[in-house]
């Protein structure tokens, strides 16, 4: 869908994305599950955000009025967190502000699947998933097609990340195997997608910023790591130090 | 009660079902308390299992239903958890496949004690617990006795490990001091072991390799750390990296 | 508000504190929240204490009977919780042992703030907290008057730390920048307090030992860390190997 100067472009507007996150540190709150609440709160941290992670209905519409940007993660799916998502998404929505929706395991579960077809038509200015969960909620219809109709942008994780919606399409071939040897390592891209909406109201080009972001730290951690162990400590570091040159240099945009 | 060529056996049997753990990828369900679950999640992942970790009632019964093995861990002892402990033991038994108890802490609560104790008449293949929290379940009775009523292998976790139950018994002198500096380890060795479970029918082998496993790793990791920070990133590179051969080598079983 | 002898004399005092936590091993029985639980509970163990972390309404009555020492933090703000700290507080007070209360984004919560409030008339040993978090509790009045009031002991989280109350008033500018970049790391110097708590009645002390310990730890962790990942798996080590002689050395009191 491209010509080869886009892709350059493509990763030039990641990089700028990535200076802005920087300058401005903008505040994601996240609802996100039990298992990946610290490790997603240190990828923001790492690479410059500020996280918030309350879910008690009773003070998350105050926390989610007063940030950037939600990620609304349903990997936990308890009552009080069902209660604090309806909460979120009516404040973000009050507030103009971006959120991504990220439908975890759906593809194991009707009653999440339930909740996220719901969801989705509170239109989130992202969608990040893997290949089953997108196909739980496509039904195997045209990807683009499905982008259209929910006007939203897919962010959808694999070996290689495809990024598409509104006409655009884009693939990155960053990572490391080892990413999938670590828990809550989607949560974390979700939640630097939501991190890159509040600093570009480019759904379509967030999405790819912030997936290349981690993609290309887990792919300068992988190259030092003698496991998962040290690669998640290496995926930190590499994100807190990773500039605009590197990910422009690194970066396998097709 | 082993001859020493039993001993060779035992080590390599181990590492049989540590390859069939690679091999398989199975999928191990855990109910586990929230300081354990992402350290649990990625003990797995570094071993080569896959977590799931949902704990609500709601949905459950459908994760555990197509799962290869269950941990059920009492460390969080909240009403969600034991109304979804109901569901998940009910769902692995109906499924015919095995689960794992670790009651954690019963010798610090009666709440507790008292589920373990119904949990026990539930039969899982294996009980995985430390000294203190056996001596409140057997009161003092004989341990031999204690696991053939409960038609259960018993996983001793101590500075010698000791695996009985159906007239075997083992015990096992591998693991490092700095296991005992890094919360929820008692959990994850536990996690490994209904992971074996899920590609071992004889629970005694499959306890004693899961416990063999991370102290093999622990041994290796405690090698090199400087402390409990770089000791625990040392034991998923170690758990990750760990072979046959050296699982062979290493182990210090009586 | 000190002459320069009392300086090397409350350096002193720390390096003792922390040889009597080594020895005694203290139990802190700690209601946190989810982000922090793991985190907090290996702080602990890696200064020596032990922790518990049970916020069960049905068990934590026993949990903080025994324990030497309770933290309530209030960054997981659910039914739970507030149940849990009622009887926790409770079990404390009747054991006469030391709490510490550390009151997280009050400022961005009236409910919180109103919770801390009500904890605060209870008379916790200690109040960890942040300069917005304080703000929001003394409403700009004069410092020492508002310890004064509370019959507490003040410990200021920032750049520079301060500790003060009981006519005594001292700074800490030991630290590191990455602290910053690590979730949980002001819940952790909360329970670090704690544990001084349980081998230091004079709870400005014991406040000032802990964040020394941690502020000297992540001095260390930070002259070798290439991020906040490597800075995390070292600030461990060096909580673990501080000994009392560097303690004393690298003390920055004021």
């Amino acid at each position: 869908m491209h010509a080869p100067k886009d892709v350059g472009a493509h990763a030039q507007a990641a990089a700028d994305i990535l200076l802005r996150l920087r300058a401005k540190a903008p505040r994601v709150h996240c609802i996100t599950n039990s298992v990946a609440q610290n490790f997603t709160a240190n990828v923001l941290l790492a690479a410059g955000a500020q996280p918030s992670m309350t879910i008690s209905p009773e003070e998350i519409g105050q926390f989610v009025a007063g940030a950037d940007a939600l990620l609304v993660n349903l990997g936990t799916f308890d009552r009080e967190r069902a209660e604090a998502i309806e909460i979120a998404v009516g404040a973000v929505t009050a507030a103009g502000k971006p959120w991504v929706l990220d439908p975890v395991l759906i593809d194991r579960s009707p009653q999440r699947a339930e909740l996220a077809r719901t969801l989705l038509a509170r239109r989130p200015a992202a969608l990040r998933l893997n290949a089953a969960e997108f196909a739980t909620l496509s039904g195997g219809k045209d990807r683009e097609a499905f982008a259209v109709v929910h006007s939203t942008i897919v962010a959808l994780s694999g070996p290689t990340d495809v990024i598409f919606g509104g006409g655009r399409l884009v693939s990155l071939a960053n990572g490391h195997p080892l990413m999938a040897r670590i828990t809550a390592m989607g949560c974390a891209a979700s939640a630097l997608v939501a991190a890159c909406l509040a600093v570009e109201a480019d759904a379509w080009r967030a999405s790819l910023a912030g997936l290349l972001m981690l993609g290309v730290a887990g792919e300068i951690a992988g190259e030092k790591a003698e496991g998962p162990g040290s690669f998640a400590a290496g995926i930190f570091d590499a994100l807190y130090r990773l500039d605009a040159a590197t990910l422009i240099e690194r970066a396998k945009v097709a």
